[in-house]
């Protein structure tokens, strides 16, 4: 039926540990399974060839054998076929604009460099020009639970090759939506990343200004785990943002959840998108999230901006020596749609600049009340020749909740949702503010284990969930807290307002003492450091804290209090909060208590004892 | 010949103090100096009612009687005639496109709440679009120095307005070089602000996504108080941003001064010109600028995309439906100028688009070796008659140092440079990266003294040159260093790579011990505080560090140092250094020495006297 194996990233590293499986044993096992499914559905375009493939895998076992750190060794993926890797052809799903491709994208080679090994190359709508997968003269993607349906697209073969348990993970693109729409309808998880988050060096554009390189994986965990390969500033794309990720929210903390009102939700008469939709949010209030209706009036528009606006524009510039000498080959529909960009003055192009920025500023009015914005992926799903009905219009339809995001730089993971009741496949996409990819992915892998229960069309279940990856911080510090900002402790939103995020409980190294400083509001502790054998290990937390933010946190620390080094008890050393020795003149030596949450609980009982014994 | 004293803030200022002067005295005279002068030179287009600017004095003086802080009282002011104020008329130098303003610009409205008083309208180029000063029907500018010469343009009347002494700033707008050419001609300060540091709403646009208010004033000094009130976000403006501005380096720090080879100088055959800038380099290198030559062929072509790439569609779109119904109330060469844009295409637009982040990028990397660029203000000066024989070729030659500095996000800052031997004034422009206007006063300010003797056309003085402002940082947070990082120390660089500026030399509250820390490389002290009467007042030098940079700052400080809170001597609690009490152990008690540079300077006086013996 498929592949034996689980390739979810967990399950295959267990493996490889193991020595259950090899990646030379994985990359025969993977051919075989593309040669089987080929003739259903077209999701490969070209499979690289099988002696390169076999050198490949021996190659990075040979470099993990040489102690390399390889964080996707032997992790077998696809890329679209509008992503370049040397010496192997680029169509864009087109023919007639073929070529060998004479360097490797950006992004792959991170991936090569990480260990993966790309398998070959996807179908899509033609110059990833569309939402449904069946733009595509090498045959429609079918839907692989209902073959009478679309697989969505652009990037089909991507969603599909996860789907079928092919590959691991996939490259798509994402403009439009091309990353969501086909995730959502074949069970799998789609994240675009920010913009610039991802080099697109290498990409064949379709809105230059818009294109993000995204990411489809059997689970959240996955597509982070790829996302923490793929951020990499890359100096030669102009589009290459230096910004860092920002770290998740504390997972302790609710989540402010924007939906649509009534009267914005758009299921195109689909009563089961409906259902699962509405049963799909029940999930996730019942995860923790609390919901707010916001307007989505402005996010509409710039949706609308897409296509009717002039960024059709940049879909003519991507191909405009092809378009205008070799149309002929251009799949009609496609054809159509960049026609258009004829129309487009340069006031149109600047106009729609100026309406976007006024948009930009609504919407973000509209997000700063809330953590994440949930969506249905797509409103409906259509079939195959429902398209061929309507080519324009339906794709339209399903841009109705995805359009916008790229043009408000916001980023997006499309997580499946409940099935329908037709037993097809729905997705709800969370949106966040450009940066904030591992917010949604907290939320996404809890989401996605509490509505589904298999990956992709894949006969398995989902690994156990793990805590939460950390994002990799360069740019963050780790702080020891000791008293009033500790979790449920007052002072503790300083932390969470800047984004910071607990990382572990910890005791330090048994050198230091504990004192309730006097007089101090909210009440706080002083930690001293003292000479070996006289101290005490004492508990604290340690924090994640983007270092942009630390500034300011260490600002607002009053005296005695201090920010400095500690060492913990493992030896490692961590920036904490020290106290002034001056300050302990009046204060109590509470280092017995062993922390301060122990201390202002044993305290807070002492107070209450009487005050109860008044009131009983 | 012109008004009595000088309206410069300093002078103007201690007047008011003295009650020498009166905003209402000022008023009088001012209206009377322009009266005087309107006929030779056409700078302004419409002046205040004297009524309202008499009722306009006497609510400043009210309000400052009544103790309000009014950082601009009874200033005398000019403004642009693209920029609205609510009941006066705007005719951004077209007479048929004049219209009476129902709103006021929220940069007039900044002005007018920090006690500055508005005069009127000045002239412009038409539609701002032009450097020359004579592209209106209201009569070409002449130049303050020689009537045969252009003032420069487009904010020829508010440079006039400042150079001739009859206001002690102006605004203007500056897109392709509107704030710099003309105060280069009129021997003014034109400060170019960053993009969106300035609000634009209420501005009649030109290119929107690069227009700016600009700046005209006597001294880099009072640009840069301008600056201080004008630097608000303005939420209401989409193009408003919330950046904030950074420190200036460090004074003592030598100026690494971008400047071009001589094959990229332009000076269209203009000797006295190219004189003038060698002498003003010069000047520059004598205040301590180094020069480092830079590659000008990205800077070039990103200012010839201003008006041959895309960016002219702009200037079509600000003005459509007045273009398209009555085009011949347009100034011809304005019209031939925007009607070009017909031509620009939406894929043109995004093409320019991508030319311009290709060109971003490599004119980033030529900033990243320099601290500021520094071109002429202009290549040449042309009479106007020259003007009139080539009006767009020769307004091309004034913008070839000026129309890349808003597509390529920088600010700028045009300086009165050495005159030229024909008694013209020459300019130089300092240009630097977004945010760093206090980097170019800094140098401004000493290269304005030591180049010219008086402002503008005015019989005055520059006044004594003040320290440099401090920006106002919300966003900075005030540090006493006590060791290492004082000036000439070895981390000193820990502190001026991060933009940190210093403020002063201070002392610590009596209440402290300094210790040399024993095994500290390099060499630290500890400073500790004790009970009162038991310490002693130790010297620190208290620096100004950006909030976003102190964060990174405080991680690197190595125990047993810590980042806590200082009282210095006149009872101001700042942040500072401590440490903590555990590792005074072996640590010597310095305090009597005063501070860490005493001690160390005694220490290294004693540590060579010995080998002075053995060597001489």
């Amino acid at each position: 039926m498929a592949l034996a194996y689980s390739l979810d990233l967990d399950r295959l590293a267990n493996s490889y540990a193991t020595h259950a499986l090899t990646p030379t044993r994985v990359v025969c096992d993977v051919l075989a399974e593309i040669d089987r499914t080929r003739s259903a559905n077209p999701a490969w375009l070209h499979v690289i060839a099988r002696d390169a493939l076999l050198a490949r895998a021996a190659e990075v076992e040979r470099r993990r054998a040489q102690g390399e750190c390889l964080p996707l060794y032997g992790v077998p993926y696809a890329v679209k076929d509008n992503i370049d890797i040397a010496g192997e052809p680029t169509t864009a799903a087109c023919p007639a604009y073929r070529y060998i491709a004479s360097e490797t994208a950006f992004a792959v080679e991170l991936l090569e460099a990480a260990g993966a090994i790309c398998v070959g190359k996807t179908n899509m709508d033609q110059f990833a020009t569309g939402l449904v997968g069946t733009r595509s003269p090498y045959g429609a993607c079918v839907n692989p639970f209902d073959g009478r349906y679309i697989s969505g697209g652009s990037s089909s073969g991507s969603a599909l090759a996860v789907a079928l348990g092919h590959v691991s993970f996939a490259l798509g693109t994402d403009t439009a939506g091309s990353g969501r729409v086909p995730a959502a309808f074949c069970n799998v998880v789609g994240l675009k990343p920010t913009r610039g988050l991802v080099s697109t060096r290498g990409v064949v554009p379709a809105c230059r200004t818009l294109d993000c390189v995204s990411i489809f994986a059997l689970t959240c965990e996955d597509a982070g785990a790829v996302l923490d390969v793929l951020a990499v500033h890359d100096v030669l794309d102009p589009g290459s943002r230096r910004e860092t990720r920002r770290s998740p929210r504390t997972p302790g903390r609710p989540m402010r959840c924007g939906v649509l009102r009534a009267k914005d939700l758009r299921f195109f008469g689909d009563a089961f998108a409906r259902d699962a939709y509405g049963r799909t949010l029940d999930t996730l209030r019942s995860l923790g999230a609390s919901f707010v209706e916001i307007d989505y009036a402005p996010f509409a528009e710039a949706a609308r901006l897409l296509y009717e606006g002039p960024w059709i524009a940049e879909r003519l510039a991507a191909i405009e020596p092809f378009y205008r000498t070799r149309a002929e080959h251009i799949d009609p529909v496609v054809r159509e749609v960049i026609g258009a960009a004829d129309k487009v003055s340069g006031v149109d192009a600047f106009r729609g600049r100026y309406r976007l920025q006024a948009l930009k500023r609504r919407c973000a009015e509209a997000m700063q009340g809330i953590d994440v914005l949930a969506v249905p992926s797509a409103g409906t799903i259509y079939r195959i020749d429902d398209i061929a009905a309507d080519p324009i219009g339906r794709n339209t339809d399903l841009g109705y909740y995805t359009n916008f995001v790229n043009l408000l730089d916001l980023c997006a993971l499309a997580v499946p949702g409940h099935f329908r009741s037709d037993a097809l496949p729905s997705g709800l996409t969370l949106i966040g503010r450009a940066f904030y990819e591992a917010d949604l992915a907290q939320w996404g892998t809890l989401l996605q284990r509490a509505a589904v229960e298999r990956m992709g069309a894949t006969p398995f279940a989902l690994p156990p969930a793990k805590p939460p990856r950390a994002a990799r911080h360069a740019d963050a510090v780790t702080l020891a807290v000791v008293g009033a900002h500790l979790t449920g402790m007052p002072l503790n939103p300083q932390l969470t307002d800047r984004g910071a995020r607990l990382l572990e409980s910890a005791m330090t190294a048994p050198h230091y003492r504990l004192y309730a400083l006097a007089g101090t509001a909210p009440p706080k502790p002083g930690l001293v450091r003292v000479s070996e054998g006289e101290g005490a290990a004492i508990e604290v937390e340690l924090w994640s804290v983007p270092l942009a933010a630390f500034g300011s946190f260490v600002a607002e620390i009053p005296p005695p209090l201090a920010i400095g080094t500690l060492t913990l008890h493992d030896g490692r050393e961590v920036k904490g909060f020290v106290c002034e020795s001056h300050a302990l003149a009046n204060a109590r030596d509470i280092s017995s208590f062993g922390g301060w949450r122990e201390y202002m609980m044993a305290r807070g009982s002492a107070q209450r004892a009487p005050e109860q014994a008044a009131t009983s």
